[in-house]
C-alpha cells in the first residue's frame, strides 16, 4: 500500500466510520450471529498475494459488523460504558503512525514528557491531592486497564514490605541465600485485602502476585460500602493467624453498584497502618472527580499510596487508556528497575529522565498520551463536565421512572454516577405464592422493600423475586435492543442500567423502561399459563 | 468535532502523516531536545473550552516531532525494529472506531472469532506443530507485548506445578487453610530459569511471580545459546538445594546477538522434565518463521508449553501486538479464570465460546486482530516473505562491509535475522599500548581474533577493546543520523546493527558503515592527541 493508496483507503476508512457513528443507534445493539459464525465466512489462511483495500473493506461490512456488539449504541446500558471519541481515534492513528516501543526516554522522549505532562494536567483536573503531581516524589503513568494497574501495585506493595521487613531483620543490601530464603517465607504469608464488591481484578492480582486473598465484609446496610472498622476487624484477624496484611484495594464506585467505600474512615486505617499499600480503584467513577461537586470525595487520597482511573471508561478516550497516580514513584521503580546493558544510556544514568518501564510491568509502551491530549483539548475542561453531568441527569431521569412503577421495581441503589440498581417485585407477577411479606402490604415504601428482602425470614419472597428479575435481565437482552448487566450483591439479584456513551439520551432510557416493562408483563402472562 | 469535522480532521491528519513517512529519511533519527524540553512548551492543564483541530494539529509539528525518535527511519538501527505499516494503521483506526473492552464473548463476539481465526493462520503461516492451533486442545492470543506473554507463562507454571504437587500430596479440591499454606511453602522454594542471555523480562516475570530466578550459562563457545546439559546441570543444581524449577524461557533470537537455543536438545530436557513449563521466545526472530528456509526450528517447538512473537516487531502490524501460542489452553484457564456474577453469561456457561480474559493477565481486551488480518491480506504470503528476505540479505550486505576492514572491526557473531554484532580492534587505534596479543599479527583471521579475545591472557587487551568499542558506539548515537545499540555479552563490549524497517535501504547500511569507519578515524585521532 503506497502512499497514494493510503490516502484513498484511509479517506473510505473514515467516511465508513463515520456512517457507522451516524446511524449506530438504528441497529440491535446486540449481535444475533451464533459462536463460531465468523469462520466458514473467512478462507483458512492469508492469501498468498496481497489484496488491495477495497477487497479487505468490502469485509468489513459484511463479516465483522453483524458480530460487534455496539458498545457506543445509546443502547448499550451494560457493565460500564467504553467511550470512543472521534479526537481520541485521531490520537490512535498517530499513535500507530509514530510507532515506536518507547520503552525509556531516549527511545522517543516525547512519548515519555507529554505523558508526564497530561498526567498531570488530569491529576489537577479531579482535585486528587498535590502528592500526587510530578513536581514532587509521585507522578502519574497510562497503562492499559484497571487490572494491570492493580497487579502493579499488588506486586509492589507486597515487594515494599518484603524490604522494609528484611531491613529491620538486619538483613543488608546484598542478596544472601539466607536473605532470599527468609523473603520466601514471608511471602507466603502475606495476605492481599479486597472489599466484597471490590472489583474481581484484586483477586486475580493476589492469585498473580502469588500471595493469599481476603475479602473485607460490605453488606447492604452500610451501602456496600467498606467502612473502617470492618477493615479493621480484618487486619486484625489476619495477623491473629500469623498472617501479614500488606494491600487494600479502595473503591470508588464498584462494578455491581458503584459504591463508595468510606474513604475518611478508611484513611484513618491507612495512617495507623503504614505497611499496608492503600490502592484507590476508581476504574468507572473516577471521571466524575472533573466535577467540582464530586471532589469532596479527594482530600482523603492523600492518605493512600496509589490512585487509578480508566479515561477509556467514561471520559472519551478510547480504550486502553488507566490512568495510574502513585504517590512515591520509587516504590515502583524499586520493585520494577532492572537494567540490563542494552537499556543502558547516558540519559537513564543522568537521573534527569523518567523511564516510564520501570514503573510497569511490560517493557514497550504505545504513544496513549496523544489521544488524551487530543480528547482535553477538543472537548476542554467545559465539555467534559457537561458531558458526565449530563449523564448522571440522564441516571435520575431512569431513577425516576423506575419510582413511577413501584409497584414492579424497587430500586436497591439510587441512581449515582449514572448507575441505577434494581430488583423486580415478584409479588407483581406471582402474588398467590407469596405469604406473609411485602406482597401484602398496600403501599410499601423503599426501605420497607429493602428491608423486608434483605432480613425478612420468607425466603421464598426472596427466591421468587432473585428468580424473576434474573428471568426479566436475560430475556431483555435476548431482544438484543438493549444490553443490560444483571449481577448479585449481598444475594439480591439486581439489573443494572447505566447509560452513558456519547450517544445516550432521555429517549433511549425511556425506551429502555418501557421494554423492562413489557418483558415483565410477558413474564406475567407466561408464568400464569 | 461532528461528523464533517472529524472527515476534515482525519483527511488533514492522514496527509501529515504520509508527509512523515515520505520525508522519514531526510531528519536524523535521533531527537536533539534535551531533557524536559516538552514541559514548558504547553500550557499547565487543559483549556476551559474546546480547541479546533487546526490548533492542535499545529502543535504535533512543533512540539512533538522535535521529541520524536523516529523507529521507521532507515537509519534506525538500533534494539529491534517497531514496524509500522499503513495497513496496520487503518486497523487502529477501526479498532477505535469499534471500540469496546471485549472481554469475553458476548462483549463483541467478531473481536474474538477474528482473533482465534487470524492467530490459527499465523500458526500455520509460521510452520508451528498443529498443537498450537485452535481446534485441538491449544490456540493463540494477542497479548501486547512479550514481556506479559513471558509472565503470564510464568505465573500459569508456577500454579500448574503447585496444583500438581498438592494432588500428588492427596490434597481435595476444597480451599482448606492446610492446603493453602502447603501451597505457599512450595511457593516460596520455586525457581524460573532462563539463559545467560534470554531477555530481562523473564527475570522482571520471576520478581513479579515472587518466585526464584537462576540463569543457564551460554558461553561463547556454545554460540551464545543454552544447550541441554547446562540446563540439564543448573536443574540438578536446584533440585540439590531443595528448590523446585518449574519454568524455562528457551530463546530463539537473543537480544544482543539473535542467538538461539539448542532446540533439539533443550526438548529432549522438556520431555524428561514434564513438570517444567518451556516458553519459547521468539519475539524477534519468530517472525522469519513465515519464510520456509527458516521452518527447519519448528519441529522441536511440540515439546515446549507456549511460543511467542511480537508481530509488532518485524510483522508489519504496529505496536502493540505479540503472539502467545498455547499448546494446552487449559493451563491457562486453570489459572486465570475468575467469574464474578457480573461477568456470567449464557454464552460463556455453554463452553462454546472462548473468553480470552481467562487466558491472559488484563480483564478489557482491544480488537488487535483487525491490523494482523488488514496486514496480512495487504501484503500477502509472498509479500511478507520477500519483505523478511530483503532484510536477512541487508544484514549481509552490512556484514559484507564489515569483513572488507578486518583491520578495524571483528565480527562477534556474522549476520543472523539480519542482525550483525561487531567490535572494534583496539589495535588499530591505540597499539602501542597493546602487548603480545591480535596486534601483532599480521593477518589474523576471525577466528584467530574470537579466540584471543575471549582466551587471551591479556587483560589489557579485552578492556581496550570494550573501552573503545563503547566510546565509538556512543559517538555515533551523539550525532543523531543513526541509532545504534551497544551492549555487553559473556564481558565483550559489542555493537549491534539491525535494519529491517520498512524503509531499509543497502544505501543506508554504507552509509551507517561509513559514519562507523569515519567515527573510528575520529577516536583515533583524539586519542593520539
Amino acid at each position: 500500500m503506497d502512499s497514494a493508496q493510503f490516502r484513498e483507503a484511509a479517506h473510505s476508512a473514515i467516511d465508513e466510520i463515520i456512517q457507522y457513528y451516524d446511524t449506530i443507534a438504528d441497529r440491535p445493539v446486540l449481535p444475533s450471529i451464533s459462536p463460531g459464525y465468523l469462520k466458514p465466512l473467512i478462507p483458512n489462511g492469508p492469501p498468498q498475494d496481497g489484496e488491495d483495500w477495497p477487497t479487505i473493506q468490502k469485509d468489513i461490512d459484511s463479516i465483522i459488523k453483524p458480530g460487534l456488539t455496539h458498545w457506543q449504541s445509546p443502547k448499550f446500558m451494560a457493565f460500564f460504558p467504553c467511550n470512543s471519541s472521534y479526537p481520541g481515534m485521531l490520537g490512535e492513528l498517530y499513535s500507530g503512525a509514530f510507532n515506536a516501543a518507547a520503552f525509556n526516554w531516549i527511545c522517543s522522549p516525547a512519548t515519555t514528557e507529554l505523558e508526564t505532562v497530561v498526567m498531570d494536567w488530569i491529576a489537577k483536573l479531579l482535585g486528587l491531592p498535590e502528592c500526587y503531581l510530578s513536581d514532587g516524589e509521585g507522578g502519574g503513568i497510562i497503562q492499559g486497564t484497571a487490572s494491570e494497574v492493580v497487579l502493579t501495585a499488588v506486586v509492589a506493595a507486597r515487594e515494599r514490605l518484603i524490604r522494609r521487613i528484611l531491613e529491620r531483620e538486619g538483613f543488608g543490601d546484598e542478596e544472601s541465600e539466607e536473605k532470599i530464603d527468609r523473603a520466601a517465607e514471608l511471602r507466603g504469608k502475606m495476605v492481599a485485602l479486597g472489599g466484597e464488591h471490590a472489583h474481581s481484578s484484586t483477586q486475580k492480582a493476589a492469585i498473580i502476585a502469588g500471595t493469599r486473598f481476603r475479602t473485607v465484609p460490605a453488606p447492604r446496610s452500610t451501602g456496600f460500602s467498606v467502612t473502617g472498622s470492618a477493615l479493621r476487624q480484618k487486619i486484625e484477624e489476619c495477623k491473629a493467624k500469623g498472617l501479614l496484611p500488606f494491600y487494600f484495594t479502595v473503591t470508588i464506585g464498584s462494578t455491581a453498584t458503584c459504591a463508595v467505600d468510606n474513604l475518611e474512615e478508611l484513611a484513618a486505617v491507612a495512617r495507623e497502618n503504614p505497611d499496608i499499600w492503600f490502592h484507590v480503584d476508581a476504574a468507572y467513577a473516577g471521571s466524575a472527580l472533573i466535577c467540582p461537586e464530586n471532589q469532596g470525595l479527594c482530600p482523603p487520597l492523600s492518605d493512600f499510596d496509589s490512585f487509578n482511573f480508566n479515561l477509556h471508561k467514561w471520559l472519551l478516550v478510547n480504550f486502553d487508556c488507566s490512568a495510574f497516580f502513585i504517590k512515591k514513584r520509587k516504590d515502583l521503580i524499586d520493585t520494577y528497575s532492572i537494567t540490563p546493558t542494552y537499556l543502558r544510556n547516558q540519559f537513564t544514568e543522568s537521573g534527569l529522565v523518567t523511564d516510564y518501564r520501570d514503573w510497569q510491568i511490560p517493557l514497550g509502551r504505545r504513544f496513549r498520551s496523544l489521544k488524551v491530549w487530543f480528547v482535553l483539548r477538543t472537548y476542554g475542561v467545559n465539555g467534559l463536565r457537561a458531558f458526565i453531568r449530563n449523564h448522571v441527569k440522564l441516571g435520575e431521569y431512569f431513577n425516576g421512572l423506575l419510582d413511577q412503577r413501584k409497584d414492579i421495581f424497587t430500586v436497591v441503589t439510587p441512581a449515582r454516577f449514572a448507575l441505577t440498581t434494581f430488583h423486580i417485585n415478584p409479588q407483581y407477577l406471582v402474588s398467590p405464592t407469596i405469604g406473609s411479606s411485602p406482597a401484602n402490604k398496600a403501599d410499601p415504601s423503599h426501605e420497607a422493600y429493602l428491608n423486608d428482602f434483605t432480613n425478612s425470614a420468607d425466603a421464598q419472597y426472596r427466591e421468587d423475586a432473585n428468580q424473576i428479575t434474573k428471568q426479566v435481565y436475560e430475556k431483555v437482552n435476548e431482544k438484543g435492543e438493549f444490553f443490560l448487566t444483571g449481577t448479585v450483591v449481598c444475594g439480591v439479584y439486581i439489573i443494572r442500567v447505566v447509560s452513558a456513551t456519547l450517544s445516550a439520551e432521555e429517549k433511549w432510557l425511556k425506551r429502555c423502561f418501557d421494554v423492562l416493562v413489557q418483558t415483565v408483563e410477558e413474564v406475567k402472562k407466561s408464568r400464569a399459563t
